[in-house]
């Protein structure tokens, strides 16, 4: 047995992994007293979508990071779980992760956004906004959470990637029937989807999903820097939403904002005066996010029994 | 035999089979001299999605109609096929259709869109704005045929039922999370959805198709029509696209123009004045519309023998 091993098992402070499982993939972390020891990512973790798959994740990221911390598997059973899951703000399917016979010494399981939260501000509460692929609002503040959007592309999901790539089709296609003006933005995506003729990008575009039109949205914002008046409004257009969401987010006023995800550093400076003025930097990833969340979750458990005898 | 398959075949009048395919339904009618002896509808015929469930379509819808006209099963190899598919605008699909081995006499076979334009014309040249569950443009006049549309849900088919239903569902969204006000539109899709909260109501749309939102479209009319500014906004929106697609179209200079679809009662009303000025009445449906392809392709092919010998 390795002297890291010896250690841990030694040492009374516990041994954590916190785990982001998101639409497209899975991260996490193994973490102890204060140190990363090890980390990996997996396949995509939306129970929504594919409850086997999610687990399957799950556990594919949980073993590969103790072989990255250079743990042996059998660790696996004295791990403290934080677990981050998109979904799971549906009680049933909580409910069924919960009882998923999990391998981990204990599991504390939430949201991908409230671990998204937690982790952008060092495991205090706060508010956030996400724009990546998909687009939401959530907020920790005065004992109450909040969630904005988060409704999916592409009836919901306004002003994130998926909704700026798909704007942008919708103009090319409207080009195309000379129903609107072949600007830069629409040159822009001819290319990069690269199709030999309008038939073939009408198949192109077919049934795509949003992580499809999400690869277009840098697109759109190097178009409106360009001075495409097109891309232009579709870029104003997501960010006052993006604006507005946000707005929410401030009337339960949080001690801190901040917007994480891929499009952020896109489409912060396009967010009203007021927003930006309050947004804060975000200062850890969701995945210390869902090891903050344990810490609390099991300093709130070995209080309770104290409390309870107090009370008797 | 009965008297009149012996009539059938002493007649020197070929037999037509006409059949509209498109994605939910086919239609087929039996054709002999000026008279439709009998008539079917069979599931979807959309060589793209499915190719073998449209085979499938177009032979249970022909099968059907048979029975329907009295007629022995054996008859269908007497059979002159007008077929108009969804989807045989791309060159390797009606390559793929052609070859496929039909048990017709004769098959000439077009697109949807043409056999419901020469049907709303009487197997005249004209133009037609469908707008149902999708949306597009056709044009066939001076030798020349235009799609305007016909991209596909979500990202086009802009002003169908399906982009109406659509849009009165992002509303519900964003009233959801008090970034929009909850008007009568927001009200009359809640109560058609018969969710018991907004949660379940998040589920119920996510991943739904085009003919889902469809069933949403005339409650956007409905609420318009009681003053919803909102509701207003989208029929004026998705009106204007029509229009501006219409226009599109006369620049062909067809004969005439109609609009057909189980929108168009609804849609018309908020077209242009010039487009409303310029719309006939349709006269006849898809599936007549492909009898007169069939009966004109059949002309040609009678008529090339002679020119060939002349030429010779």
């Amino acid at each position: 047995m390795s002297a890291m091993v010896t250690e841990l098992e030694n040492s009374r402070a516990p041994l954590f992994v916190g785990i982001d499982g998101g639409g497209t993939k899975t991260k996490a972390i193994i973490y102890h007293n204060d140190v990363i020891l090890g980390s990996a990512i997996a396949g995509p973790a939306n129970p929504y979508h594919d409850f086997e798959r999610a687990i399957h994740s799950v556990m594919t990221a949980t073993t590969k990071a103790l072989v990255d911390a250079q743990l042996p598997p059998q660790t696996i059973h004295s791990l403290i779980a934080g677990v981050g899951l998109a979904g799971v703000n549906i009680p049933e399917l909580f409910e069924q992760v919960l009882s998923w016979g999990h391998p981990f010494k204990q599991m504390f399981l939430t949201t991908d956004l409230h671990i998204a939260c937690i982790g952008a501000h060092q495991g205090k509460e706060g508010a956030v906004i996400i724009t990546g692929t998909g687009s939401c609002g959530y907020s920790s503040a005065q004992g109450q959470s909040l969630v904005v959007g988060a409704h999916g592309f592409p009836h919901g999901d306004k002003g994130s990637g998926a909704w700026f790539g798909f704007s942008a089709v919708e103009q090319v296609l409207l080009a195309m029937d000379g129903l609107a003006q072949p600007t830069v933005l629409v040159q822009s995506v001819k290319s990069h989807l690269d199709c030999k003729d309008d038939l073939a990008l009408v198949q192109r575009v077919n049934g795509q999903k949003s992580q499809f039109f999400a690869t277009m949205a840098p697109l759109v914002f190097e178009a409106a820097r360009q001075g495409d008046d097109v891309a232009l409004s579709i870029v104003k257009e997501g960010a006052e939403y993006i604006s507005g969401l946000a707005d929410k987010l401030l009337q339960t006023k949080p001690d801190r904002l901040s917007i994480i995800g891929g499009l952020a550093p896109l489409l912060s400076p396009f967010l009203s005066p007021n927003i930006q003025d309050a947004l804060a930097a975000p200062l850890a990833p969701p995945e210390f996010g869902a090891i903050y969340f344990a810490k609390q979750q099991l300093a709130q458990l070995q209080q309770q029994p104290i409390l309870t005898e107090q009370e008797a």
